[in-house]
């Protein structure tokens, strides 16, 4: 298993090679190359640049899938090493979290007899995310020969490799480039014509150029340049591929001119050296992010799991992009931006690195024409954000699908799930409430505030017979039940992105009232409008429960068959119960958390008792058929006491990709489940919540076999440390502030620790 | 083993892959599909065209690997049929030879459990030499499911895919074409812009079109059509591939448009009309070619696959093609042509199918032009041929190589091995001594006659000590020894080829003097000429020992240390001898027949006391490290009565390519060897050869364990068919005609079997 820092693979089997890709993928948020298999030829190569994407022949516009650059060849003689076809005598590989490296190790036995030793490290760099490298050490254990090395940048590279009916080309490639030495090739995409050139290198290190020939060749959409040398019994030596990559979308400048330099001044400066650069970054961010669990190995190497991929997808170079929904892990839902971005991911973002949350909202505020062209074409007002979303923010979510025995189905959420709008405006509020970044709500954040609003009131429909407002024929966050009424969720919050909208708007008008008279103008918002939004959100419609206490999660739910679930699997996740000839939609059963999520966004608008009663009943109507589910149950499990659930939940969680827990993890990371494991681990045990009037609160619970919970988080520039201990807390920060701790008030004073004893 | 028709193959092992497509090559001729093996990543796609050269980056020009229109892969859901992640539970590929058809079937278990059965067969038609097509049934045997089939045309195709060092690309893919249905990829040579489209179809037979959706998409170089269907358990579902081919060298119209119109024609015809059309063809030519062997079915089955092979390799349509050294089974020598064919391959054509020889001897003419700028170049007259040829007579011999050890080593066969210009004129004199074809000696034959003859004038050397002429520094038949003086082989028969032009100038003059006047005049050639030829040849030195029985291979021959094979490997043959530190140019030892072949031509000028002295001699100092020397050794142990080591050098011959007894098969068939087979067969066991009066004589005998041997040969028109059983000879002419039967004559009448009882 290695140390509490390693992902460790040791045994080859060519079936888990996707797979492992998805977990040993290395993202620097500019980039993602998935961790393909060396020496394999069963991969699907992924090489995904953040904001590249294209239609061309596919269903939808996806996030291209560009020329691999990783693609490198040993020969022995006319002997390629090809792991499938050796005998594995040692294998190992490893993801060393804390340095940001992905190291492997091989002893194969080819077909001939030859046995060769081969040690390989790769990064991509976080220090400057245009290059990447990856060192191999070739040993040839019991014979001397002729070896070649084969560099190849790879531009036959399709989507979908591995789906014979989708498999789609988004690159043409437009030039193979010798470099003499090095190659390149550049490609562009069918639909924006986006540029995208790699460059690679190979380079004895150590012991100065063994090569005696060199040969480039292109061979039509491929880059090849072939190196040869004789290699004695032995005897180790070292090759670095270094590569660099640059597109259209990162300068106005000649980017084969940009990729060339940029190489030359990786080659000056060596491998190391930005290999150690890069870690630096990496240890950097680790000091930030880190949570440390004493007493739970598998815990703690599961959340840094989480924490490393989710905190390797976004950086703060780009205010196009944001992260996908199997982030820059794989091409599963298509590079698509969902709510899991503002809902599940940012939180941890906003708290351990605010710039990169900014970021993040950029991305909508620079996609807000889409989304205003969206809801023209809706027939609606303002901004409609699309329920995914690619680079300009237009609807992109596939009208069809498949459903659980494999029948095609038509996807329904692309025209019914609104909660996104709410949900893209709660991360802005949750982001300027933690960070007080005024300078952004203002430029940025109240636009998207307001053209929701508008959309909203646009949205929702008058009832006479009841004068109130419903939302009608919506999806909420529950997706086994499409063409509902008056979903909780979407209503409660629709009701609150208005409301907030008009007091930030009030807050704002203090600050800077010309230039939110100049937004209203330019938005076409008068007063009138306000005061229409402020009456018609008072009487938006919340479904409750006839004795008030249970909210029925949307008109009607109430009266659909009551299926209980009664087994769990050997994961201990429910087990389909007997539906007795029902339809899924015909039951209570819910694919994830609904109401939960609303009652963990806005948690102290509900009291303890609700919360309460709320999840019992729920939590037992759960199927987590969504990765999004389970720590969402495991926080609000800890409010409400259920704290054997709220492990289990949490422990689900953080081991969906490692232990492949939802059976889709060759198609990229669950990204929404890193952040939900950090929710899970902060928000949950670590017990941190912010009250209505804006106090950090810490009410932790830890289990039993946990000697330790540390975390760290940002709070209006401060910097709040928190440790949990058996029957203690401890929390300092870097400046003076009022927390609360177990619901009591507490000034912290600057660096001076406060040690709560648990009662 | 399947009948003495058929060449099977039980077993799967993915390291034989390359060496079975060599022997399930089909052919017509016109193209070789080499049998690549399906389902399987490991092949080396082989689509040569007779004709199409190029040289680009390699070595020198060479035959092209054109793009591979084979290209079928089947999936259920997304899941790729491939063998070598299969579990093989039946496995059989089977060449018939009487048809001309490749069978395979497998019942594969896939990495789902999913197992499923399916049957190919493939032929290349020999009856219109652009189709060929291949038919799968396809049973899923324990699963219903979706299947897809993706029709492919593969334009990345390179020459040496196997050969990491030398791998090239000749192709540039102009144009990927969608036919719908259909698909069509049109390619171009990079030096002569020669164009190639290769078009395929795929039809459901039988059951009417079971597919339900089609998809083309192009990628990069390759064109792509995808079918999916519903198949149902234990349902066999039955698809054929249809193909054309076209190239700019088969006609000045749009091939496009040829190729188009093929498709739809064939199409029409169907499957089943073409395939019969085809194996009636094939089975015509076994009517003429076919020796039967009775009692030794290792020897049947063995020499059949020779016929089959060497008959496949050669058509009568193109006048500017010869047979390369492998055929069109594999890129091993280049797709050169070398004297292989005209005194190896060449007899079995001129005395089964002489359009063909002639078709053969036409290739030389054509490139004569080339031969003449050979000379030129390296200062000589008249027409130098090739050692090694390709399109153009221009000498492409590569000028390195290596040796058994891997070290590089110079080629100097090219410069050196100037008796390939006589053996063509032998080729065209033992044509026209077969078949009286006047018209093509007197179009054609005499001129390369006379500019190879003014070729040796201009090439011997005078040796004014001895008053005699040489050719010095070339090298023989027997490669190992190069640079060296008076090479009798070569120097027998330039004199002979110089004698033999006087002649037939002589001998044509009677029959159209304007014409050998013309042409005499247009090669510059005057009759003073003549008579300073004939003096001059007269003079050419052949070395022989002192006691004027054993012929010296070449001067100084004799001098060399004279190392014995003493051990025989456990194929029979030689094993390497200690040369006590000596190199092999230093020894006796000979790679191949040199002194025996021009025994073997020109059997009549040498009585039997000579040959068999001389095989003695020579036959322990034979390596026999070339698969053109065992069928030679064979013929001439017959000759001189060493009757068991013909057999054993029979079996070697035939068996070549089947035993992989040279280890380079899967580099393409052994042409010359299946050439040496039938000669080992008819002018060896079957005894026939033609005296100095031009009369055919037969003096047969066979191995105790043969009951019968029978064969055809065509002599001036008339059919002779020869039976030699145990105790008697039966011999049937389809006219009038005078033949010797162990030195006795007979008048044998018009379809009359003559019977001479054996003494």
């Amino acid at each position: 298993m290695g140390s509490l820092w390693e992902i460790v693979l040791n045994d080859y089997n060519y079936k888990n090679n996707r797979k492992y890709e998805t977990i040993f993928t290395l993202s620097n948020g500019y980039r993602g190359f998935r961790g393909v298999q060396e020496f394999s030829k069963i991969f699907e190569a992924g090489n995904f640049i953040a904001g590249i994407f294209d239609k061309n022949d596919a269903q939808v516009t996806e996030i291209v899938n560009c020329q691999n650059p990783l693609a490198f060849n040993i020969y022995f003689d006319s002997e390629k090493v090809d792991i499938d076809f050796s005998k594995v005598l040692e294998f190992e590989r490893k993801l060393n979290m804390k340095e940001g490296i992905l190291y492997s190790k091989y002893l194969l036995k080819l077909p001939s007899g030859k046995v060769v030793k081969i040690e390989t490290d790769r990064f991509v760099s976080r220090n400057n995310v245009h290059r990447w490298a990856q060192r191999y050490k070739i040993t040839p254990v019991n014979f001397s020969g002729k070896m070649f090395i084969e560099n190849i940048i790879d531009g036959t590279v399709t989507n979908s490799s591995f789906d014979v009916e989708n498999k789609t080309k988004h690159l043409n490639v437009t030039d193979v480039l010798d470099l003499k030495p090095g190659i390149a090739l550049k490609s562009k995409t069918i639909d924006k014509c986006i540029e995208i050139i790699e460059t690679a290198y190979i380079n004895c290190e150590e012991k100065g150029n063994i090569f005696t020939k060199r040969k480039f060749k292109r061979f039509g959409e491929t880059a090849r340049e072939l190196y040869e040398t004789y290699v004695k019994e032995a005897v180790e030596y070292v090759i670095v591929k270094y590569g660099t990559t640059y597109t259209s979308r990162d300068s106005d400048k000649d980017i084969s001119e940009l990729s060339k330099e940029e190489l030359l001044k990786f080659l000056y400066d060596g491998y190391e050296k930005e290999k150690n650069l890069h870690s630096e970054k990496v240890k950097e961010l680790w000091d930030m992010i880190d949570i440390i669990i004493k007493g739970d190995d598998e815990a703690q190497r599961g959340i840094r799991f989480n924490l490393y991929h989710l905190s390797s997808s976004a950086y703060d170079g780009d205010d196009r992009v944001s992260i996908a929904a199997k982030a820059l892990h794989g091409e599963g839902y298509k590079g698509h931006v969902f709510w899991d971005t503002e809902i599940f991911m940012l939180p941890f973002f906003i708290y351990t690195n605010p710039k990169v949350a900014r970021s993040l909202l950029m991305y909508r505020y620079n996609t807000l024409n889409g989304a205003r062209e969206n809801a023209k074409l809706n027939g609606y007002k303002g901004a409609q954000f699309p329920w995914e979303s690619a680079d300009d923010g237009l609807e992109v979510t596939p009208k069809w699908g498949f459903d659980y025995d494999g029948n095609p189905v038509r996807i329904w959420t692309g025209d019914e799930e609104f909660h996104i709008n709410s949900d893209i405006a709660f991360g802005i509020w949750e982001y300027y409430r933690a960070t007080g970044d005024e300078e952004f709500l203002l430029k940025y954040g109240i636009e998207i505030f307001l053209d929701t609003a508008k959309f909203w009131n646009s949205r929702i429909e008058y009832n006479e017979k009841y004068d109130r407002y419903e939302i009608n024929k919506v999806i909420g966050p529950d997706e086994f039940h499409e063409h509902i009424n008056n979903n909780v969720y979407t209503n409660y919050l629709a009701k609150w992105n208005i409301k907030k909208a008009l007091q930030l708007v009030e807050i704002l008008k203090v600050r800077n009232e010309k230039l939110v008279n100049r937004l209203c103008s330019f938005l076409g918002i008068t007063e009138d409008d306000f005061k229409e939004w402020n009456e018609k959100a008072n009487k938006i419609y919340i479904p409750m429960s006839k004795d008030g206490k249970i909210i029925e999660q949307f008109e009607g739910y109430f009266e659909l068959d009551d299926i209980d679930i009664k087994e769990y699997d050997e994961n201990g996740m429910p087990a389909w119960p007997d539906l007795k000839g029902l339809k899924l939609h015909e039951t209570q059963l819910i694919k994830q958390a609904d109401v939960i999520m609303l009652m963990l966004l806005l948690g102290d608008e509900f009291d303890l008792e609700t919360k309460k009663i709320n999840y019992e009943y729920y939590e037992k109507r759960t199927m987590h058929k969504s990765s999004l589910s389970p720590s969402m149950y495991s926080i609000m499990g800890l409010n409400v006491g259920d704290t054997h659930n709220s492990y289990k939940y949490f422990m689900k969680t953080i081991y969906t990709d490692l232990e492949d827990n939802q059976g889709n993890t060759d198609f990229g990371l669950h990204a929404a489940s890193t952040g939900g494991s950090w929710q899970s681990a902060v928000f949950g045990f670590g017990g941190f919540s912010v009250d209505k009037d804006e106090i950090p609160n810490f009410s932790p619970w830890i289990p039993e076999k946990w000697n330790q919970l540390t975390y760290k988080i940002n709070w209006k520039s401060a910097l709040i440390k928190v440790s949990v201990m058996k029957g203690k807390v401890e929390i300092e920060s870097s400046k003076d502030i009022t927390i609360k701790v177990y619901g009591r008030k507490y000034e912290a004073a600057k660096n001076e620790k406060i040690i709560i004893d648990k009662h």
